[in-house]
C-alpha cells in the first residue's frame, strides 16, 4: 500500500489541529494562566509533525483507492487523538498518557466521557481545548459521512450515495459541499453561543458549551454538567441545539438554499422526532404517575436527558440513575439508538432502523404470501440490493462489539453495570454510563488503565462505524 | 382461515397432555399424596376438551397452508400452557392463575423460571408434572424445528430444509423422522435416569431431573437446584446430558444408523463446542487468577454453569452473581447465544452466528476487492440467497424484543438488572436471571402479575423463534 497520500492528508489535519491550539493558548494568555506555554509547545510539536508529513509526501497523485481510504480514516482519528492528547499530558493537570489519550479520544469521537475531576479548577485553555476537540470531531464525522463512508459502502451508508456522492470522482463537488456544510456548522455554533449567552451564561461557558452542543459531544466546563447552572432556559437552548446536531446537516444546506421540503419530508427526521416524542411522553407518564414528580419537572428531566442521550451528547441535569428502573432501562437503550446519519450524533442511527423495519415487514409479507413480489422502500425510493445485508451486518457487529467489550471490561475488574453501560456509552459515543462509578454523577478517572484503553477502542470503533476499523484487521486487506 | 385442521391437531395434543397427566397422578397415589385427585380431575377436563376438538373437527383435509401452520404453532403452545397450568391452579399450592400459567409456560417452553418456593414440600405429582411439561416441550420443539420451521422459512431455518424436509408434501417422511428422533429422545432420557441414579440420586429425583436435563429445561425438585446435592458426579452427569440436549438430534439419529461422520463433521457442533470450551478456559483463568479459587473448584463451577446457561437449561450449583463481574457479564451474553438448531436448547442459536460470520467475512472481502466474486458457505455448502436476510432479520427482532421487554418490565416496577436479565432469560428460555430477586438463588414469585405476563409473552416469543408469533399480528395475515 502506498502510504504517501495518507500521510499527506494526515499532515494537513495536524496543521489544522495546531492552528486550533492557538485559541486555547490565547484564552490562557488572556485569562492570565501559565498553561499558555503548554499550548505554545504543543503548537510547535504538532505543526512540525504536520508540516513534515505534508512536505515529505506532497507532489503525489491524490487519487486514493478503497484500501487507502479505510487506512486514512482510521489513522486520521488516531493521529488527532494522539496529538490532541499532548496538552492534557503536559498541562498542570499532570495526567498519565493513558488518561490524556482517553480524554482526547473521548473528545475527537464526540463521546464526552471524562477522566478529569474538578473541571471548575482546570486551566481555561484545557477546558476550551476539550470543547474544540469535540467540535472538530463533529464536523469531521459529517464530512466523512458525506464523502468517505458512502463510497466505502460501510454499514449501508451507500443508501446516501445517490444523494451525496454520485461517483468516486466527485471529489471537487464533495469538497464544495463540505465547505458549505462547514459554514452552516460554524453558523449554528455562533447562533448557539449567542443563545447560551442570552440564557445567562458567561462568554467562556457559552463558547465552550456551544462547541460541544452542536457537535453532540457533551464535554462541560463543570463536573455537574448543565446541572451546575440549574436554569431551564439554558437547558432549553441545549435541547434545541442538540436536536439540531442530531439531524442531517445536508438538509439544512438545502433549506438555507431555499428548498425546505427535503428537511420537512425526510423520513429519517420523522422517525427521529417520533422516537424522541414517544420516549418523552412515556417517561413523563412514568415520572408523574409512578415517581410522583410534578408534570413540569418531569417534562424538563425527560426532554433534556432523552435528547441528550439519543443524540449521544451526554449532558446531564441530574442523576437519572435515581429516577427509577424504567428511566435507567429506557435511557440505556436510547443510547444505542443514536441520531440521524449525516449528523454529528452517534449510535446505530435512525436510518438503519428504518431499513430494518422495511425489510422485516417485507419478510413477514412474503411469509404470508409466498408468491407475491414486494419491494422495500427508504424515504420513498426502493432500497438498493446490497443495503439490507450491509445494515444488518452492521447491527450484528455493533451488538457483537458491545458484548465483547462488556465482557472484556468486566474481565479487567469492572462490575456488571459499569461494564455494560461503559461498553454501550463508548461504542455509541454518548459519554456518561450508569451506576455510581461512571454514571451521570461520576467520572471514568478511577477505572484501571486497561479499561480506559478498551473504552478508547470502543469509542473509535463506534465513531468510525465499526466496519471501517474491522476491515483493517482482515488478512485480505494486507494482501497484494 | 379454516380453523378446523388446527383445532383437530390441538385436540390430539391435548389428548397427549391428558395421557401425560396419568404419571403424576400415579406418583401421588403411590406416594400417598391427596393431590392425586387434582390430576384425576385435570385428566377428565383435558381429555374432554381434547376429545371434543378431535371429534368435532375430524374427517377434513389435513393439508394445511402456511398461515394455518403459523396459527397452529402458536395456538399449540398456548393450549399446552393453559391446560398444563390446571394442576398448578388446583393443587394444594393454591397458586393464582397468573402464577399457574407462568409456571406452565415456563415448563412447555423449557425455560425453567419458577414461581414456586419450598419445592421440597411440594406434592411429588406437581414436581413430576413440571418436569413432564419441559420434557414434552423439548421434544415438541425438536419436531417443530424438523417439520414446521424450515417449511415456514422462519429466521433462516430454511437452511436446514434440504437436509430435513425436501418439500411441503414430505409429511409422512417427517412423521417417520419425528418418531425415530422421539425414540432417541426417550432413550437418552432413560440413559440419563440411570446415570443420575448411579451418581446417588433417589429414583424420583433421577427421573424428574433427567426429564428436565435432556430437554434443557432446568426445573429441579429443590429450591437450590443441583446445589442441593452438592455432588460433582451428579453435576457431571447433568453437564454431559445438557451438552447432548444442546446439539442437533437428527445427527444422533444418523450416528445410531451407523453414520457418525455427520455428527463429527457438523460445523454447528464444532462452533458450539468451541464456544463452550473457550468460555470455560477464560472463566477458569478468571476464577483462579482474579478470584483466587482452586483450579478444580473453578473448573467445576465454570463448566457446569456455562453449559447450563448456553444450552438454556438453567440449573445452578451456586450463586454465580457472587463470583465477580466477569462471570456475570459473560454468563449474561452466553444466555442469548443458545445451542444448536434442531436441539432442545434455545436462544439465538449457533448456526445464526455462523451465517453472520460467513456474511460479514464476505462483506469485508468485497469492501477490499470490490470487483471480485465471493460466495458464503455454511457447513460446506453455499448459503441460499434468502437465508442471510432471514437470519439477520431474526437477530434484529431478537434484540428489539429484548429491548422492548426490558423497558416494559422496568415500567411495571422492576429494577434495571432484574428487568434486563429477566427479559434475556425469558426470550432465551434459560430460567434464572441476575440479581437478588430472580438470580440463581431467587425466584420469580415476588414479581408483579404484569411482569409475569410480560415474561410469559417473552418465553413464547423466544421459543417459537419470534417471527412465528409476529406474523400473526400483521394485518396481511388476516386479509383474505
Amino acid at each position: 500500500m502506498d502510504f504517501r497520500p495518507i500521510l499527506y492528508v494526515i499532515g494537513i489535519l495536524l496543521l489544522v489541529l495546531s492552528l486550533s491550539l492557538v485559541m486555547p493558548m490565547l484564552a490562557d494568555l488572556y485569562l492570565g494562566h501559565q498553561d499558555w506555554r503548554v499550548f505554545f509547545i504543543c503548537i510547535i510539536i504538532t505543526s512540525f509533525f504536520g508540516g513534515s508529513l505534508l512536505l515529505s509526501n506532497s507532489g503525489h497523485n491524490f487519487d486514493i483507492n478503497a484500501r487507502q481510504a479505510f487506512m486514512l480514516t482510521f489513522l486520521s482519528w488516531i493521529a488527532l487523538a494522539t496529538f490532541g492528547a499532548l496538552p492534557f499530558k503536559f498541562s498542570i493537570l499532570d495526567m498519565s498518557f493513558t488518561d490524556a489519550f482517553f480524554e482526547a479520544m473521548s473528545g475527537v469521537t464526540t463521546t464526552g466521557s471524562t477522566v478529569i475531576t474538578g473541571l471548575e479548577n482546570a486551566p481555561p485553555g484545557i477546558l476550551l481545548w476539550r470543547a474544540i476537540l469535540q467540535w472538530l470531531g463533529g464536523i469531521g464525522i459529517i464530512i466523512m459521512a458525506l464523502s468517505v463512508l458512502p463510497f466505502l459502502q460501510v454499514g449501508g451508508m451507500q443508501i446516501f450515495r445517490t444523494e451525496l456522492s454520485e461517483n468516486e470522482k466527485a471529489l471537487p463537488r464533495t469538497a464544495q459541499l463540505a465547505s458549505s456544510i462547514g459554514t452552516i456548522y460554524l453558523g449554528l455554533t455562533i447562533f448557539c453561543i449567542i443563545m447560551y449567552m442570552a440564557s445567562g451564561l458567561r462568554t467562556f461557558d457559552a463558547v465552550a458549551h456551544a462547541l460541544t452542543t452542536i457537535s453532540t459531544g457533551g464535554f462541560s466546563t463543570y463536573d455537574a454538567s448543565l446541572a451546575h447552572f440549574n436554569k431551564p432556559s439554558t437547558e432549553m437552548v441545549a435541547t434545541f441545539f442538540m436536536l439540531l446536531g442530531g439531524m442531517p446537516f445536508v438538509l439544512y444546506l438545502k433549506a438555507i438554499r431555499g428548498n425546505i421540503m427535503p428537511l420537512l419530508r425526510d423520513s429519517q427526521v420523522h422517525w427521529f422526532l417520533s422516537i424522541v416524542a414517544i420516549s418523552i411522553i412515556v417517561t413523563v407518564s412514568y415520572l408523574t404517575l409512578q415517581q410522583d414528580l410534578p408534570f413540569i419537572e418531569s417534562l424538563r428531566r425527560a426532554s433534556f436527558n432523552i435528547i441528550s442521550l439519543i443524540t449521544g451528547t451526554g449532558y446531564v441535569n441530574g442523576d437519572y440513575g435515581q429516577w427509577g428502573g424504567f428511566v435507567v432501562s429506557l435511557f440505556f437503550f436510547l443510547m444505542v439508538v443514536g441520531g440521524c446519519a449525516g449528523s454529528t450524533s452517534c449510535g446505530i442511527k435512525i436510518f438503519r432502523f428504518q431499513v430494518f423495519y422495511a425489510i422485516i415487514l417485507l419478510q413477514i409479507k412474503r411469509l404470508i404470501h409466498p408468491n407475491a413480489v414486494f419491494i422495500a422502500h427508504y424515504n420513498g425510493k426502493a432500497i438498493p440490493n446490497d443495503v439490507p445485508l450491509s445494515v444488518m451486518g452492521f447491527f450484528f457487529l455493533y451488538a457483537l462489539c458491545f458484548a465483547l467489550l462488556s465482557i472484556a471490561l468486566s474481565y479487567v475488574g469492572l462490575d456488571f453495570l459499569t461494564a455494560m453501560s461503559g461498553a454501550a456509552t463508548a461504542i455509541s459515543n454518548v459519554g456518561p454510563g450508569l451506576g455510581d462509578i461512571i454514571g451521570p454523577s461520576g467520572t471514568f478517572k478511577t477505572l484501571p488503565d486497561s479499561a480506559k484503553w478498551l473504552l478508547s477502542l470502543g469509542m473509535i470503533l463506534g465513531r468510525l462505524e465499526i466496519v471501517t476499523v474491522l476491515v483493517l484487521i482482515h488478512p485480505n486487506f494486507w494482501k497484494r
